[in-house]
């Protein structure tokens, strides 16, 4: 499948090395308004592909994304630091609403995939003004989010994350919900698990890793100013889930109609993802507090979107 | 890491075609009683070496082994139409016993990757026999019976079968236990997850799945007189978790002090599997119902294995 | 993308199991006049999947294949001891007729791959009956010899197969011809190559070569009945070439206008292969003996053709 | 194997990056000196981590290093913009000179893997600093340089660049050789390939590949002011060759007893490339341009180490 990608800064190229990496496209396009940057970005790539896959990696403009099955929406800002997700808002979106026309222009079924932040609030844009079926613009959400809650369970209980499918969802961001209620690796729940290895979760634990996912964007910002491998990989994930028609559940942004008491909110949950995009949404076991958590993040990112006007 | 195969039939060979093709070994030796098999096994798989990976692959002797890292005991005879796995038994334990001590004349530490059938009790008297510490004598056990459980459960609800993380523990037979109960997906435990799929997990699709898991070996030995694909890769993937030093909670089985109130019984349950081999054992969660099917599976084991005076 | 394969045989079966090992296919259906073989097959690889990808794999009838992008065409019967593979002409031709019009029927526009022996003839036969443009008829010809002399320059030269870029080309059988000359690895040419590898090939390592890769296939059969594994892989290479549309370049069997002048004939040359089919065909650099060597195994397939009235 | 990366840069975590997509490794340390930013690319890789391998990903001092099997030297500093591969030498060498006995202080018999600039001097450095075999000091070299050369070649020829086996070797600058005169793929030499496809090797497109392969980095470094993704691919690609021993051939430097008439000089060949490091060295064929030019190449880096008393 060709993949397009507006956007060639750090988050579009990690997402496009990856794909390169991993031979999951035939075809990457770059779209980025800085031309020089796309065109370093597709040669650097490029350069990578012998070794890898047999990748076609090129820039180009929106004309040159015709045919694109997925379309990757990582123009924007990176976050700065001490700036909230929200904050990026104001700059992101009106890039956004631009990029879309142009993309439609080319590809008109496209899937969109948003990484741009504040995700979740411009993965609802962007499937209001581009008129698709919410199912078809994914935001990348909480993947990342996931993958970092999964990333310290494995360190902590010196096990593959692969093996621990626990989820994050709601917003991509300081609202967001660790259901560690429903997580369960090898058949027994979380907890049990963890103790069986001889590593309990503790309440000591349970609120550094609570306190690490959130703080992960954080502190990588920190030490080299922004994140980019582990939602390029990310992507390229999703972009996997699509082109190999996988059904794999991953959690990940797309408008709602329903969730914990609130209406077309746009958030995360763990979702089926396959070639025609999201074709499920599943509601993890939660305790109260957890349920409570998730209205609250819903409830706050409905209550934004309507500040804005959407 | 070299990997040895003794027992070039079906099994072993498939095993063999699944790591070159996957790459998860740099070398791989066959070893057989029949030579001539041997060589022609080893020349088949190596035709396909060049379209994928660089792994090498030959046909040897016992002393060829020396420095695998793991050694797969595929030797033994396939279950006949109508045949128990259990009835298998008497004609597989001695060829394993010599087996045994030719690869260890050899290879002093290696990982002994046991396939043979019946499963557990051969992993059992292997590891007895080979004096090797129990957690690195590993069955493949459950892990076949796993990847029918998911396989049926991904088609069932449409989904991907690497997003269901349910078990079978117990017995590689007939009275081993489909752990429903700890069974999670999304952080939904199963049966929610699949209603709100709208694919319900109803009695009959229970009992349907049961009964097709038991005996999908008993339907595909009617249409093709012996199971291999699957094993094959249940092993290749055993493998990879070792080279790759995982720490994955794959079923396998081995000696284990305590279960279900039985002693020193070998039998699957999640284990968690690396570079040394198995580094602990995991309960699932289990209902009163599946925990007494787990103390009838260990107690069965345990009475077959005295009476066999091990 | 989905894949078809029609015959669940041994060579159908291995393609179906590399495929599913891989990646490369979203879906693969076996049809096979033997309706529970087909389901065996289909069930073994499926309890393969949950350890590699999320491949769908399962059997059905002709209808079963709409929506398929390649059909590979491995019905008929393998080569028996003694056998030639021309001689497993007549037992392959028919099977071949009736089931292309099945496949055309329910897929317009397919690529199909050929693998019934003797592959070239049945690809030749397979696009006059088809009506499909050649290069969309591809027959795997010399892939599976190719692999086997790279295979044996590899094991000599003690280096990666994936290093040694030579082809065998003309006739998949026995008056194929090895382009010595035009073989070139490290941008040395092969002699050269392995003389600085201290590997000399001599006239005697030549002519071992030679003989092996001639019977390679007589040795195996010997061994163990029947090949599969080697050509399953090839299979699956050529189908990641189409898939992934790669423009890779492989030795396989079409059609072909002109060469050695010889008109129509269908015989393998290196050929550039992506989602097109076959886009391109290439002579080696052959000296005066490996063309005439050429341009009599292009003849005697001409003559068989013509004798069969194609 | 557990690979350390010191420098954890932009090359540095690219190439983890690429390693943990790619699931070469099973564990990797990076040491840098700004030790927040080890820790922030460790974080971020370890977040790609649960897409895509077991991985484990960290940061650490010196002593974390123990037991690596490769150690990466990507410590140092960027090409700045108009800035020559040789002058960034002065401010490299300080920087490996202590980091390499740090590293043999933890991690006596590595493979160590340089990718600092100028790489071939630095790689000269530190065989001699260390002490270690040269074999086993190994230069990124032209790998980089092959990757573009074939690459551009793809684009030309609208083929896989794995289907075009060319290598640019000599130094890893200004200096360096394309070697067109030997370079053959699908066993025709590269010019009748080219124009067999249609896409003739004209003067013209020789010079214009020539003068891109050679101005590659600094067209990128131009738009993104460094290069990063594929050296970082590169370097996965000795490290799997390494890792799985494969014996591939590979254009990397090492020290080098006699090239073109030149003594003990640092520059790349095509070499084969397995576990106990370089096991031979390759000349291409050459034309008599080619060699001088190799010559040059070779005098120029010679008369360099002289003048730096190397
Ligand atoms: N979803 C997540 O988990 C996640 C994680 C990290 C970053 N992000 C977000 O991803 C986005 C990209 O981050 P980055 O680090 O790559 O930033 P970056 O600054 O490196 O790259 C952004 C690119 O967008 C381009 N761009 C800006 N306006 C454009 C327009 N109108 N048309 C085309 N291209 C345009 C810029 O030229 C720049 O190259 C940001 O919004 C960031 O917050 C999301
Ligand atoms: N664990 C599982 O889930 C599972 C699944 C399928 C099959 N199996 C078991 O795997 C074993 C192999 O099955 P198969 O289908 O490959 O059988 P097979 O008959 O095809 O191959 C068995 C091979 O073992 C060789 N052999 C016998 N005695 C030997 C000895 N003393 N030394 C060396 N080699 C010897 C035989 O020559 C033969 O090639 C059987 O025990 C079978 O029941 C296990
Ligand atoms: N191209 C190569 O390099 C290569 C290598 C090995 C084998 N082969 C050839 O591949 C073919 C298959 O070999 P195999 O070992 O799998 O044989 P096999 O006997 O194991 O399988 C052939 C299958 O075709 C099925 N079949 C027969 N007639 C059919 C029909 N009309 N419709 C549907 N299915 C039908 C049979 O039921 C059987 O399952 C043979 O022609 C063999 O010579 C080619
Ligand atoms: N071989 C090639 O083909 C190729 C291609 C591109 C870049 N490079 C070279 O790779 C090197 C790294 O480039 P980069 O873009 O990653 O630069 P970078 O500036 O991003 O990273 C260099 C890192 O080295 C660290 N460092 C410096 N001194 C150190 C010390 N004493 N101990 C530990 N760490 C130390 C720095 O803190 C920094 O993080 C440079 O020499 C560059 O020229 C080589």
């Amino acid at each position: 499948m060709k993949i397009g990608i507006v956007g060639a800064g750090m988050v579009g190229s990690s997402a496009g090395f990856a794909l390169a990496i991993a031979g999951y496209a035939n075809e990457i396009v770059f779209v980025d308004k800085n031309e020089a940057l796309a065109v370093a970005q597709a040669e650097d790539i490029s350069h990578a592909v012998p070794f890898m896959s047999a990748t076609r990696v090129r820039a180009g403009g929106y004309a040159d994304l015709a045919g694109a099955g997925i379309v990757v929406l990582s123009a924007g800002v990176g976050q700065r630091p001490g700036e909230s997700r929200l904050e990026l808002l104001g700059r992101n979106t009106a890039v956004i609403r631009s990029i879309v026309s142009e993309i439609l222009a080319v590809v008109p079924d496209p899937i969109l995939l948003v990484a741009a932040n504040p995700v979740d609030i411009i993965t609802h844009i962007t499937a209001s003004i581009s008129g698709l079926p919410p199912h078809r613009v994914i935001g990348s959400g909480t993947i990342l989010d996931t993958a970092r809650f999964r990333s310290l369970l494995a360190r902590h209980m010196e096990i593959s994350p692969q093996s621990i499918p626990a989820f994050v969802i709601g917003e991509h961001g300081d609202s967001e919900v660790l259901a560690w209620s429903g997580a369960v690796a090898g058949s027994a729940d979380l907890v049990s698990f963890a103790a069986q290895l001889g590593k309990p979760v503790t309440e000591e634990v349970r609120k550094a890793i609570d306190h690490d996912v959130r703080n992960a964007a954080y502190k990588i910002i920190e030490g080299k100013g922004a994140t980019y491998y582990g939602i390029g990989a990310g992507i390229a994930r999703i972009v996997r889930a699509i082109t190999r028609d996988e059904g794999s559940v991953l959690s990940v942004s797309i408008q709602t109609a329903h969730v914990a008491g609130v209406d077309n909110v746009t958030l995360s949950l763990p979702r089926v993802v396959g070639a025609r995009g999201v074709t499920a949404d599943l509601l993890p076991d939660l305790d109260h507090e957890e349920f409570e958590a998730l209205k609250r993040s819903a409830r706050m990112l409905k209550d934004l979107s309507n500040s804005l006007g959407l």
